[in-house]
């Protein structure tokens, strides 16, 4: 049970952002920026690093609902090519520095950042990746640190991630109206 | 020098919020929304758990101007009375939550929950320092992560203080006009 009254119909984050509103919409807002706002990562590989992020810290509320948006994001991953494969070596750099980030900000070292940068990433694709890292070591410290409601069927994370693939986070927190 | 480039007068996570302004007010605004919008515990208190999480995760810039913020926003604390001394041990309890959270969501257990309500910590107070705790776990890895520019000098932290004190973070990002 959550340690604070959430609604019965809002699972994990979200009934924390609704037991709050005004900080909830803040989160909501931060969060729709850094996953659906403008960036040179695509949705999914952003949803990627969130739901790796969530694994390392053992949010499994996080890292299924995540996962779930992948699959409604990129349903077909594309048959590698060689520009997909340069993608593919950018991604897997960024999930290390993620995983980095995920320790603590003195973990990055240059290397980690000199390896994103030969695998094809800008600075602002450093940039976001470390943002969204960090963003994660709060949100499942929130998630986990108030006991949010953790559902277990697939399905309930199934349908979370068509809504997250087809609408992003503005929506997250209930207006009342 | 940080990994990303940053105006030359803005220190710390400044620099980075003014490298891409679009996350950047979206950051600044829930800075903003927790340690100056509405909840239970005083902006010096806030500035208390932001500055405690920050030192746990080594973070010079955030430990030290949030330290500054404290000095400005609470000068003179009061000559301890019985009501100082419960509110006192609220925030001690709400320390050791947010040192909890700052080690992983799974650190927090029934009984740091329990000791903080003992102590007259309500729903709304625990909930906010469980996210501010969780909001610096992001806050210290963003600036650490990027390399941000720590200053050394006292003076430096000293006018951040004074002016986080005076008109809080919505200001934090440079709008360029």
């Amino acid at each position: 049970m959550p340690y604070v009254p959430v609604p019965d119909d809002q699972p994990g984050i979200r009934g924390l952002l609704a037991f709050k509103p005004t900080s909830g919409v803040a989160v909501a807002r931060l969060i729709h920026q850094l996953l659906r706002g403008d960036s040179p990562l695509s949705a999914a590989d952003r949803e990627r690093i969130a739901a790796h992020v969530s694994q390392l810290n053992d949010c499994e509320f996080c890292a299924r609902s995540h996962a779930a948006a992948i699959d409604h994001l990129d349903p077909n991953p594309p048959v590698p090519t060689q520009g997909s494969e340069r993608t593919n070596a950018r991604l897997r750099a960024l999930l290390n520095l993620a995983e980095a980030v995920a320790s603590g900000g003195h973990y990055v070292t240059d290397e980690l950042i000199g390896a994103a940068r030969a695998a094809g990433a800008n600075d602002e694709a450093i940039h976001d990746t470390v943002l969204i890292a960090g963003a994660f070591c709060m949100l499942n410290r929130y998630v986990d640190g108030l006991g949010a409601v953790t559902p277990k069927s697939d399905a309930i994370y199934d349908a979370m991630g068509a809504q997250m693939a087809a609408t992003g986070y503005l929506g997250a927190v209930p207006t009342g109206s």
